[in-house]
């Protein structure tokens, strides 16, 4: 939390996203009993792979087991996990006509299982590991709402906003209402910062991020930031940097497909940065992943505000050894 | 070719990446009778659907129809196409150990029926059309070679590359020394400018880029561009188009994750400029794409030395129609 509010602190914080993920086997055990979607509804289950990811890799916040997608299920869409394929969407909004098929989420009870696995982490945490909650950008639940699932290159999103503007302004609005109210809410029940990921933002020019993007992911940070830090994540295209840096957030989340110092720079002196060791990194032998954490740690710099992260998330064919040797690493390293 | 030189012309000039590919009818019909390696070494059919293409589209150059990896077969590379996976090469160069096992590649002699192909082309096509050559770019030919095929995250490369500088400084050398040789016996026969198509180098940091690629890139172009024009292509990673400017070529290939204007005034205006129609535009109704090839236009603000294309390889599933609708879009505009 010093980190975020870029407050000197001995060592750099670190922690992993996706670290309560598939490579680790404490969580495969968890999974051989339930699906996927099963462990995302059963807070006693999502608070037993937050806690047990944290104690296990020693990562100085936990992140709440979750999903993207889970909430867009009160707002009407049919959403199954489907065995080596992720996520789908039944119905999805696959054309402009299709915008007024999403509907607001008005409350947060049908949500209640991610609120009541919130606290029940929270009482099971060390007091001084913050909990960080999160949510899908606006942006990226919107290309999963009209894609349907996971998708190489979203044309189905792209053609959508480029073709209707006013259908995907009520997408938008719809969605980022809905980010809104799910975010505060997690806060409520007792996260202390949450991240905001736009996984599939990177498809975009900064000009059609910024006219069609930017204004909605802003709106989303301007009301939750108040509440609590946020952090703003985004990958894929380094192009859109400074208007990322523009849609606010205290902590500009990173790929590794930049350098950290020059990133900082354009991101300014006035906002935490997160990341971004080049996930690729975890398969190398572990004299050169140490090589390759002290090259993200000199290029921070030591200076205050850095949080050490990979540049993506952990993958499920990842060594555990080495995630753990990444976090010990960073530790060792002080500032 | 006035615009490669950036001389002022009464047109943009267009053409279109993979223009010759699958979603022509007229190509489909030609791949009915023969396998995609086949056409790839058969110079009659490569001719044939090469200049097919050209005369359909009504395009400004026509681009060699080939491949980037049968150049790797007598490098000693066991490449197959399988249906519906694309690409795959039964001995890749899994481990730093492995590199010797690439063989330099020292007469261009097993790969004839590619300058048969262009003597061929090269003779069909009206004067006035150039015909362009082109070939995978170091860092992408290694990346085949050691996944054995297309790669979403390249993360095998990547650990090669971070792993073994000296194993990696070999196989970059000997598919540099490959790619000049190849490069320089299309020109010799009969092609005006070639394309570097580094479509993979996006998955790396900057300074990863000049480190381990820029000096081999540089190394291929510096080579070839006192014979011919290179056209400079890399796709993936915005943050790399300083370097990929630095790693030289007359002409630069940008990706349409960013915006041309910017893009230009990093690269320089002693460059000319190629792209950058995001290929997503296709799919929208044709008032919408044309407004879309228009912006790409006002981006390039007539400037001499612009290229139209699109920021990708047009894809299968495209319409044809929209594909020329493109085209005539280009033209209709003037500069």
């Amino acid at each position: 939390m010093k980190a975020v509010r870029r407050e000197p602190a001995s060592v750099t914080p670190v922690w992993i996203m996706r670290q309560a993920g598939r490579y680790l086997p404490e969580y495969m055990d968890v999974r051989r009993r339930v699906t996927f979607l099963e462990l995302c509804t059963t807070p006693e289950l999502a608070c037993e792979v937050t806690v047990t990811a944290q104690q296990v890799l020693n990562v100085d916040a936990a992140i709440l087991f979750a999903d993207l997608l889970p909430m867009l299920q009160p707002m009407g869409m049919e959403l199954e996990y489907v065995q080596g394929e992720g996520p789908v969407i039944h119905n999805p909004l696959r054309e402009p006509a299709d915008a007024d098929r999403l509907q607001p989420l008005e409350s947060t009870e049908p949500l209640h299982y991610v609120f009541d696995a919130v606290r029940l982490i929270r009482r099971a945490l060390p007091t001084d590991i913050p909990l960080l909650g999160f949510a899908g950008a606006p942006f990226t639940l919107a290309s999963y709402c009209i894609e349907g699932g996971g998708s190489g290159r979203h044309v189905a999103t792209r053609s959508f906003m480029n073709s209707d503007p006013g259908a995907w302004e009520t997408l938008m609005r719809c969605l980022s209402d809905a980010v809104i109210i799910y975010l505060r809410e997690q806060i409520r029940s007792g996260c202390q910062a949450v991240q905001l990921f736009d996984s599939w933002a990177g498809c975009l020019s900064p000009s059609d991020y910024r006219r069609c993007v930017l204004p909605w992911t802003k709106r989303v940070i301007d009301a939750v930031c108040r509440d609590a830090p946020v952090i703003s994540f985004l990958t894929g295209n380094p192009a859109l940097l400074p208007a990322q840096r523009d849609a606010g957030g205290q902590v500009i989340g990173i790929d590794w497909r930049m350098d950290l110092d020059d990133a900082w720079k354009i991101i300014g002196p006035d906002r935490a940065v997160q990341g971004n060791l080049d996930p690729a990194a975890l398969y190398t032998d572990l004299p050169v992943l140490k090589q390759l954490v002290r090259r993200v740690l000199d290029q921070a710099g030591g200076r205050p505000g850095h949080i050490f992260n990979l540049g993506h998330g952990v993958m499920p064919d990842m060594n555990p050894d080495h995630v753990k040797a990444v976090v010990d690493c960073v530790h060792d390293a002080g500032t």
